[in-house]
């Protein structure tokens, strides 16, 4: 198990399509997987209002998850963001490289994680 | 998007070897791969008493999600168990299907999360 540094970190989370958004609900954490991309040092996706996330607006510590794996060889990376979530559901706000939801539907708020630490791991094979 | 009904989750959730436990450690979400198996209802999982959540041993609610997406067709599930979390030491439980870490190392550390809520979401393309 090796640590991956930061900027490697920042490619990882770039190269997929589908990252989790953990976040507190009540004590109780929840994970829910979204379309981002990396905008400059945040993360960012869209919801929609009435979302588990959208509706309790939480304001505390989040944490955003990527990761890959590979059975076979049963090697792997994973990349954390812990940060704080900040929301805007203006329609004027667009990231350079706004994300792109798979699902259909109107999902109004745009969602920003702003890191306070990114962590990165990678698994090797014996 | 769909929801998927218990019984199929479990069946999720025992396909994959990688799955991810999200807790709560000073009101921060953190999500750690791991790889484990399903015990009756419960996910079973080692780690060692030195990583995050061996070393602070988080009593609160804890998730545990698996998930499968597809960039091209763009689909996927996600599986989310809510629960509590117990540890074990001793080296005699060991449960029916034993987890199988990939990392090297001793992780003396049974981890189980008994669910109380199992829900499931299906992506289907357009």
């Amino acid at each position: 198990m090796t640590e991956i540094p930061p900027p490697e970190c920042y490619e990882l989370l770039a190269s997929r399509s589908v990252g989790r958004i953990a976040f507190v609900v009540d004590g109780a954490p929840s994970v829910v997987p979204v379309n981002h991309t990396v905008d400059g040092e945040d993360i960012v996706f869209r919801t929609s209002p009435h979302s588990e996330l959208g509706r309790s607006m939480v304001q505390g510590p989040v944490a955003f998850q990527v990761d890959d794996f590979d059975d076979f060889s049963q090697t792997g990376w994973s990349v954390l963001v812990q940060g704080t979530v900040h929301y805007d559901d203006s329609d004027e706000v667009s990231p350079e490289n706004p994300p792109r939801p798979w699902v259909e539907g109107v999902r109004g708020l745009l969602v920003r994680v702003q890191p306070r630490l990114v962590t990165g791991r990678r698994l090797i094979g014996v």
